[in-house]
């Protein structure tokens, strides 16, 4: 039996923290092969990027994920000392010593493949594996460049982990109790969920739902990873990520309400409305590595027209340099950005098969007096943007409309 | 022009003091090529040690050596930022990525090999490279261990590289002065000395002087790199560290005065006097990798003897730890400890010609009415363990005795 487990930075931000976690590991590894993949302690990573952004408004990526990449190679060396504190075989991997490679762009880096033969000597050696999340390298030399797999990369280490060593058992604890139908600390009466599908999951990841990263979720799917999200220190079962089955059929088709204030709107004035022009503006975006949602092109008038995406918070100084030079290349009037927005997103594989979700989600808004600044859909998914001092009334208000309450 | 310069780990406390060393790197890297050794952050060493013992009160030196590592490939990185914000090409280095090949031995690795390639190839491309010091890795893999030089390593690291890349310069930034008679917070006429050789300040550095590490001169002696020690941000000249030449012969013979408060003497009390017994007792501590100092056996009485020596308080736990096992095995009758000792040292080259220092020594110590706990001699040094409270008075009864005030 072999099992995956990953410990994120609030679970391990003090060396209390860390002894408990160990505690827990060592229980486990009475029974199983144990790797153990932790991010930075606490606020580690936020402190070091602010570290970097004091000395330099725009950090190279390259140095930015050596500096980053210290925050878990320390706290997985304190896991595999607090271990040996318990008398429990351990070793500390950086990522790079895991056999993680990964490609050279830096800040969001994707691992191209992972050489497990260390790791399993490590194992066969009656180790408990401590591997540093959110890192690798980009190949097997010791000159390589260490790189960072961006945002929430420890949960994409530990599913990538599970699948090349083929683990009995992938599990990501964090400080919540699971996935819930919306964020409990805006609506009290959220429920979490015994199991919610792979497609669900990066729906609600993708908009907000800070539980689980996007990327390691569709790790799982490729893979067929089933993922256990639950409480570092509480006793409740958590939350199965894993493939649709029957029974969600008969579940509320809607199954959960998603949101984020982690948004930037930028919009793209008086466009020539030409073909061709959105395809160079998010070319522009996409070199630049940057995520963009919710795009919305006018109408066009006198030839014109007005261009708007949202991008997050911390991508917008970045997606502005970006776009300034294909602007002024194209001739548009101007760009206005707006920080002032949010989405909130209803999820659910059950709206797949039947309609009218849109009008109730619109209806329940404007009941709320909240204005729909734009659109997007998936197949399983509405995504209003909204002033973001209204997010809370949203969510509730959807909650309640959609009945998440109920079982 | 190729350059060498390290900077301490109080040089580089703060996100300001790392600007304002980029802002000298970078003044300088306009007329040299330029390699910039490193420490960590201010406390940064001390704060990991601790929270690893809170975790385990002996470390995994593995584990400790990966930890401890983090805290200089972080300020390396942002000093290299720090350079770019400065518009100056830079690059920074972790000691495995600047080639820097170390033994296995934990905690203290000597370095085996440099390989120069890629410190040569981003010298080329025109970067000022930023190296992370006290560190290196086990072997050219990106599976290999990262190791630690010890205590002061970062000057090991600087000293290494210039005599490896063939530097024209080697300079040591720290924040005192330079090498002083004594040190300045305990005799406020201490003066600073202009160049000093490199035997002197071996002894000087062995007997407690922090402002430089033993190996990091034993190693400039070794490949002739003369190495300048000065201030990091003030304008006095320094000290420069060289071969001994014929003007030292008409300077005091004796150089300064050394004081080490870092000391803790064991005794193993009752070995039964037989040949070898000490050399098991030393192998021990040899094994376990812990250096030994003032080592006093005394004049045997009923076919047994009482062993004594010093080894750094850090050491304490581990040598106890190494010998506890010979000690039951040679029938010793106990190990007593006593960490309320320092060690005062008189150090200079003109000593080796000259008598009559050890009673000069001994006698203003006595006039002071501090008792002398042992005595330990190399050429040109001559070293007392006495009460660690009456350190203070010790050096300056020594300091004026031997008229180090007067140039």
């Amino acid at each position: 039996m072999l099992v995956v487990q990953k410990y994120g930075g609030s679970s391990v931000a003090t060396t209390e923290k860390i002894a408990a976690v160990a505690e827990r590991v060592a229980e486990r590894a009475k029974e199983a092969q144990m790797v153990v993949v932790v991010s930075a302690m606490g606020d580690t990573t936020d402190e070091l990027i602010s570290m970097a952004k004091q000395l330099c408004a725009m950090p190279d990526d390259r140095e930015l994920d050596k500096l980053l990449a210290t925050g878990e190679q320390a706290s997985s060396a304190l896991l595999a000392i607090a271990l040996h504190n318990l008398g429990v075989k351990a070793v500390s991997l950086t990522g790079g010593q895991a056999g993680i490679i990964t490609e050279k762009s830096a800040g969001k880096a994707r691992i191209l493949k992972i050489d497990c033969k260390r790791l399993k000597e490590e194992l066969a050696a009656g180790n408990v594996v401590v591997v540093a999340g959110f890192q690798g390298i980009t190949e097997n030399a010791s000159w390589a460049d260490i790189t960072t797999l961006g945002r929430g990369g420890s949960d994409t280490t530990a599913v990538a982990l599970a699948a090349a060593l083929k683990a009995d058992a992938c599990e990501i604890y964090t400080d919540v109790d699971g996935v819930f139908t919306a964020d409990p600390r805006l609506e009290p009466n959220a429920r979490k969920l015994d199991t919610i599908s792979y497609e669900e999951m990066l729906e609600m990841a993708g908009q907000g739902a800070r539980v689980m990263h996007s990327r390691a979720v569709e790790l799982g799917q490729l893979y067929g990873v089933e993922i256990l999200v639950a409480n570092a220190f509480g006793n409740v079962p958590g939350t199965i990520i894993k493939e649709e089955d029957e029974d969600m059929e008969v579940r509320n088709p809607v199954r959960g309400i998603a949101h984020d204030m982690d948004v930037t709107r930028l919009t793209v004035v008086g466009v020539p409305d030409r073909p061709g022009i959105a395809a160079q503006i998010f070319h522009a975006l996409a070199e630049a590595n940057i995520n963009v949602d919710v795009i919305v092109q006018n109408v066009s008038s006198e030839g014109r027209t007005d261009l708007s995406f949202t991008v997050a918070d911390a991508d917008f100084e970045k997606a502005k340099k970006a776009i300034e030079p294909v602007i002024e290349q194209l001739g548009a009037k101007g760009l206005l950005t707006d920080q002032n927005v949010a989405k909130v997103s209803i999820v659910g594989s059950g709206m797949r098969s039947s309609p009218g979700y849109a009008d109730k989600m619109f209806s329940a808004l404007a009941a709320e007096g909240i204005n729909i600044l734009s659109i997007t859909t998936s197949e399983i998914r509405i995504t209003c943007l909204i002033e973001r001092d209204k997010v809370k009334r949203a969510v509730r208000a959807l909650h309640k409309a959609f009945e998440l309450e109920k079982v």
